[in-house]
């Protein structure tokens, strides 16, 4: 984090399979529209159940990017 | 909330009303420019006073829409 | 809140029409199961939009009730 | 909120209604002695249940008020 | 989460391989007793170290389930 | 906290006498429908005052009990 | 907790003893001032440390007076 | 903080420089009532922007002051 | 805050003064991209340390801005 | 707290009889290898229970004290 | 967590591959330098973003360790 | 943050002047005896009032530092 302007968006991302996946699969559709994405942090991680197992796991995240000076 | 990535938007509705119509405020207005709106999760209520009396309910939310895939 | 040992149940109600719709959705359908509910505490507010509108309110409560003396 | 010093005051209001119904009981008691108020954040929703319905709510407050320079 | 009422229950679980383990040891367990589980949010993450290893991962969750209408 | 699925119980316990005195009226009384018990957490401390008197203590607490393999 | 509108002060007490003991101080010297106390919260428990043991115990508190109708 | 009981009041101080000067505004107005205050503590920090910079900064503090002995 | 919808954005701002410097560096660069920033509150405040002296500060800020009726 | 610079150290005493024994098992534990301990501030409390009863209780601290100059 | 002192250590550990692995590394590492440790606690999840995907997590910890009697 | 392995150490600095100036004395006298100290996040601001007026700013900070590989 150095001597830059970051802003931040919140992001919800998901995953069958693992905690990692959600938050890569959020940081990767950001990175479509977003560039220069530094840093995240976990906000809160959740998940949905069906018939007795994990169905998939959401994870929300902050992350920063750099705004280029103009 | 099913298997998407979502984007999170901070907004702050007001109302003379209520609190729901806060909320609602909140909610119509980014509808004009945000597709797709889910949820939303109220982080704070706050209020205005006037002459002894609540002149306007001010709620702050943080409200979550579906990027679609490309 | 006098003297007694109270056991607490977390909740989710909802409504269409109002926050307080939502708390009393909870605790009267809590009260089918559990007697001598006496106070609660509002841990969450959230709802869902549809259509650009708040389709319903949904409230996270704690509700403690006591649990007789045996 | 210009540039005054304000001091606050935490109140808990009540009401058999609605929230809102409340917090205008709190604002409108501390009024009576408290000039100058302006505005409120709310801290806790609460509220008691009697025969498994909601008899009364009640809204913690932080209300704020301007002190006038000397 | 729609337009029901859910009861939350608070659980942990454990596991010598993962986070996710502790979480799908927990939902597992408690999907013996409780019907209609439907989602889950993670509260604390915690485990315990031997010999200078992770021994097992310990997971806090809240877990909802829907109260069927009587 | 060994290799086990535990079930978290929250509890208000009470005491004209002191705060351990609060926590253990909780424990003892939910002890005789839950077997198991094996630690507890703080969540709030408060209390009852009359005629210028604290008159009871009241501890919230969150106490965790292992649910049997079946 | 029924029907009124209650005040909120926050207090700081200490005692060589115990918490409860500070608890008590703070309290007892309050009720000096104000009247229709009737609940506290605690906020915060510290202390200070001389020659290598507890010389004495502080609590913050919150705590609940009536306001009585006008 | 010695063996005293201090009494907390909660005040909000605004400054068109610094923190600081936020800070130093409202200690020196709440002087004028108040006598022994003995430390404080920052709650919030905000501002207002007019013309895309800081027009003021507002700082709410926590501030304690004993209560003499009677 | 009058009867606006706002809506909110995350920053960081970074400086090698002070605190204040880092705040409006944030307010500053933003002001280039969005009309109408009426507020901010400190989120979070951190810095990077070089040779054992502070490099820089860096401020976490949500700063509100309304969005115009159309 | 006068114009030091404090180190902060985490411990965790315990006491089978009350909150204040396990508060002070660890400041007179901390006390053989610091110097200087000069206050503390509870993080956590919690508890073990065996056989239905509190068995010890647990207290998370942070205490402060004073780096010499040199 | 039996009858005893604990110190905890706060640790970043980091890792390229999950969240487990950043946790395994920061324990891993402190081993070296401190015998007996034996529970964490996760603080806060963050990582770095390259090229938009995660180049690595980072995991603080609470970590607690016994202090043998002397 | 590079992947390494950091320790943190939780400061309290204090100055006649203003927060950084705080900071700064806790950073510079940690430096003392801690090598590779790499940033730093503060956690709490307090001070003290003499006279009405603040006579030292008292700043609490979380510091972390990287753990040389051996």
């Amino acid at each position: 984090m150095e001597d830059h302007v970051y802003k931040i968006v919140e992001l919800v991302g998901s995953s069958k399979q693992s905690i990692e996946g959600a938050i890569e699969a959020a940081i990767s559709r950001a990175g479509k529209t977003v560039r220069n994405m530094r840093w995240f942090e976990v906000v809160q991680t959740r998940g949905h159940v069906e018939g007795g197992k994990v169905s998939h796991y959401q994870v929300m995240l902050r992350a920063g990017f750099t705004l280029e000076k103009e």
